[in-house]
């Protein structure tokens, strides 16, 4: 029987590497991150496990099951039709994501802006705006999914009022006061302090946070992305932070990425910006390595991997 | 009869002060929050609405009532044998300050002080050591009063292990695994990934966290002091951060107000100063001026003010 040839497209340190050999021995691991090596592996590769660069797959015709590890698809939309398999880290970010959020709306909301450009000049401010307690907030969720659900559950002591806007209407989840549909997304814009990006990218969901729809924002609000740069309007977004219309934001994704060295929002004082790690944290490795060990091993006795992509609904 | 003469030591808007004098019509209020101004009223002075200076009481013959809207009283600590009451916020910050101290956590555990630096120099860098899962933290109370009640109630989600240290060791609190006296405090910080210090300063508690205690922290843990500053060994902490041991300090509250324009602590970039504002939010006014309200009209009635200021305990 030929051996099942697996590329690993990641870091893994070397007790995780003799582990995954131990476990699997009639598997060919071969472990490669960059995209050059990589490249002349794949037409011998059965499986992949890490986010490969999608440019690479049209040279992977052999390809039979991609585990990647990132929950949103866009990246691998080609792949829709191609009879592949890619299964998802859905639901591993959430929790992590939760964390982060919850960070970035305290660290507005606690007005550490005004107190960090002090701290950079020695200066002893004690009088500046610093806003309501969260009790007196508003928090719009825009996508009430997976991310949502860990949300809710870390704000609830806040006792904030939530509300959220979402595909599916049917559903109030416990904590959440409303749930508006996508074409109400200006309104939820007016009422929110904090608006908090947890959506999938797809072709209906791109630019959802439009120029048109960012005009009806409330003065004083803070944005929050944590799932895709090609939900919001970025050049709007920054015209209205510069403006100071919204007051603050921490942006975690971008149209582009890496962002650009010379963009704008890394030299705002009332921008937060990180690289794309709002669903990082220590766990993260052995937590996707997990769920690669049990996808694999269900996929050497024929059964079914999951969570499979779904190409229509972004994860 | 003599009309009372109360000294609102506030800057308090048109609205509260129309307000006020409607509803005591028989008091007489002056409203100044200067040492400058305050110091020729204080003679005729027979109630105190506000922190002044405590250099400026023995000028203060009449006083019956002192109001402060702060919960640690080591400023006022002469008074307390002189026959002067004193209330105290003791309550209304609790809530607050837990905020702040769970944006000061989350932001170190999401490794927030290294993304802020990359973000001063235009640097997209994602793969610098995030801490893990507040879930995989040991956070350690310093102190397990009214402050600590209330972040209990907000860090419950994260299952973080919590443990504290409190002279009263008869009751562990719901949430809490362990609670040792101070004499353990070195224990304490041995486990502790973050330290949480929220104890009232009096002569017992003066150093509590000093130079020797300090020697037991746990590699890479993080410090938050919204307390006292006099409550930590400040060269102690200060050499701990430099050399990494303690990875970054959270700190609202300093030996010596306003922090000294050349002190190191400005220019750390694994330290967030802020400028004694744990408890200070949009709400905080009209919390403390309903607190004075409430007490007012007691006190005219010749009921008793509360809550009042126990020298002993240091709230």
């Amino acid at each position: 029987m030929k051996k099942l040839n697996v590329l690993l497209y990641r870091n893994l340190g070397e007790h995780d590497l003799r582990q995954i050999a131990n476990e699997f021995p009639d598997i060919a691991f071969t472990m490669c991150a960059t995209p050059e090596k990589a490249a002349p592996l794949l037409p011998e590769t059965d499986v992949v496990f890490g986010n490969i660069p999608a440019a690479l797959l049209p040279g992977a015709g052999r390809l039979r099951w991609l585990q990647i590890v990132s929950t949103g698809i866009d990246e691998y939309v080609s792949l829709g039709n191609s009879g592949i398999v890619v299964t998802t880290a859905h639901g591993i970010h959430a929790r992590i994501i939760a964390e982060h959020l919850l960070m970035s709306v305290l660290w507005f909301a606690r007005g550490m802006p005004f107190f960090r450009q002090a701290q950079a000049e020695s200066r002893w401010e004690r009088n500046p705006a610093i806003p309501s307690l969260l009790e007196r907030n508003t928090i719009g969720l825009v996508g009430c999914g997976a991310i949502a659900r860990e949300f809710l559950r870390v704000i609830e002591p806040f006792k904030a009022n939530i509300i959220a806007a979402d595909i599916n209407t049917s559903v109030t989840p416990p904590g959440v006061s409303e749930v508006m549909p996508p074409s109400e997304i200006s309104r939820l814009l007016s009422l929110s302090d904090h608006v908090l990006v947890m959506l999938p990218l797809t072709p209906d969901t791109r630019n959802i946070l439009g120029a048109r729809q960012l005009e009806a924002v409330k003065q004083g609000a803070c944005l929050h992305n944590v799932a895709r740069g090609g939900l919001v309007d970025e050049a709007k977004l920054l015209e209205l932070l510069k403006a100071r219309r919204i007051a603050g934001a921490a942006i975690d994704v971008f149209e582009n990425e890496p962002l650009p060295k010379d963009h704008p929002f890394w030299g705002m004082d009332n921008v937060l910006v990180t690289p794309h790690i709002a669903g990082h944290s220590r766990e993260l490795g052995s937590l996707v390595l997990d769920r690669f060990k049990t996808n694999l091993r269900r996929f050497i006795k024929g059964e079914e991997v999951s969570p499979i992509a779904n190409f229509a609904r972004g994860y």
